[in-house]
């Protein structure tokens, strides 16, 4: 069960702990409206529990401070490209003394834990971009939430009935997730792309499809609100007239 | 089972095929012993028991001309270093109407098959590579015989009792797989290293490995010939003087 803005119930993971259980993984960030878990609570329990903590990072890595060791996050997956590195490259954090089966035969590469000759250019590139994206963090987390909350500040301002969807504070830095009553975001994603504006309605993963968002219907969002709803994400190459200008043009779509 | 120069039995084949078999998977050529497998007669036997044909085309893309339809291969994989390509990327040929369990969940990418965001630069760089290699088969196949051929003349003239492993006319253009009597390859591979020349004693897979190749192991090679095999593969960047070197070299090691 997630709260109305997207936290994991502490108590509900608590009881869901069985004698058998040997992992628990929650997302660090949800890709779709943005809400940071409390990761140090939920290690907290898995850590009480002697359960091994995994967490897909793959949103937040490069947009907030991850400390392995502070956050007692035990394994943590992320995607280059999330963070400007090269596509089709992750990394899996494993702690020290933690092992796990494989998921593919072959030759002994990497350790025994993935056969095939290494990606080493990608491998490079993901190391690299980490280094950037870490040397650069604070910078970028701020610039971000500058965008984001005068986007917010504005959007609310002018159109009165919409709806943010997650937590304002825990929340990716960058994202923004929007619904627009009785509205159809699918239309609107067209019209924002024929301006030159990339947005999307739920999961990139699951782009093309036309099911409702499984987030949105998580988070016991109306239905009417579901099917009008934004992911809008800023990143490093936007700068507030881009922003000025998406509002502009959701004023014209929707106004 | 294997003959002495590396081909499987066709007989021994047909007879292994039972009413449950769904697929047959070889190895279009040996990465040790470059033998090339009688591909047509195989896929021949896997269609008129209605059997599936796949074909591990690492080692042979790039180097002798494959076409699948002459050759009646179902599913063909192949990996981009092999062709000078990005090195991490490979590919899947799959004939029309055939599909597959995917290995991994997650997103819909690569028609729900591969979950993962798409290695772009990998794919066009794997694409640019067989497209350019396709383009230069014959000239690539003939140079590789040329220099090879040269070897193996030069290094049997200079060393009596040399054996050369493999079949000599169904075979990689590149691949030289040659056993010294009572020596030890490993010995060799170091002094060779030491003067440049990069060779190994077996599978670059298993390379760290002192357990001895299981492919000439398999063609029933003399213990003490196995432990003094060395395999030595021409390639693009190679040339006469180059070869004339590493015979020399040899020579110095063990003449």
């Amino acid at each position: 069960m997630l709260t109305k803005i997207g936290f994991i119930s502490l108590d509900e993971l608590k009881d869901s702990i069985r004698n058998d259980t040997v992992l628990i993984s929650i997302m660090f960030a949800n890709n779709e409206i943005g809400t940071i878990q409390p990761i140090k609570e939920i290690s907290k329990i898995a850590k009480e529990s002697n359960v091994i903590f995994h967490t897909d990072c793959v949103q937040a890595i490069g947009n907030v401070k991850i400390n392995v060791d502070e956050l007692g996050i035990d394994l943590l997956s992320m995607s280059a490209h999330k963070f400007y590195g090269p596509k089709g490259v992750g990394a899996l954090y494993v702690r020290n003394g933690i092992d796990f089966a494989k998921i593919q035969d072959g030759g002994h590469q990497e350790r025994n834990k993935r056969a095939g000759t290494e990606n080493v250019a990608g491998i490079v590139g993901l190391g690299k971009a980490i280094e950037l994206a870490n040397n650069n963090l604070e910078n970028y987390n701020s610039k971000l939430l500058k965008l984001r909350n005068y986007f917010i500040r504005e959007i609310t301002s002018k159109f009165k009935n919409v709806k943010i969807n997650g937590d304002l504070k825990q929340r990716l830095p960058g994202n923004v997730n929007i619904s627009f009553p009785n509205t159809d975001a699918e239309e609107v994603l067209l019209k924002l792309d024929s301006q030159g504006i990339c947005a999307s309605a739920g999961s990139a993963c699951s782009s093309g499809s036309s099911e409702p968002s499984h987030v949105l219907t998580a988070i016991g969002l109306d239905k009417n609100l579901v099917g009008g709803s934004l992911r809008i994400t800023f990143g490093e190459q936007n700068n507030i007239d881009e922003v000025k200008f998406l509002i502009n043009v959701l004023e014209r779509i929707l106004g």
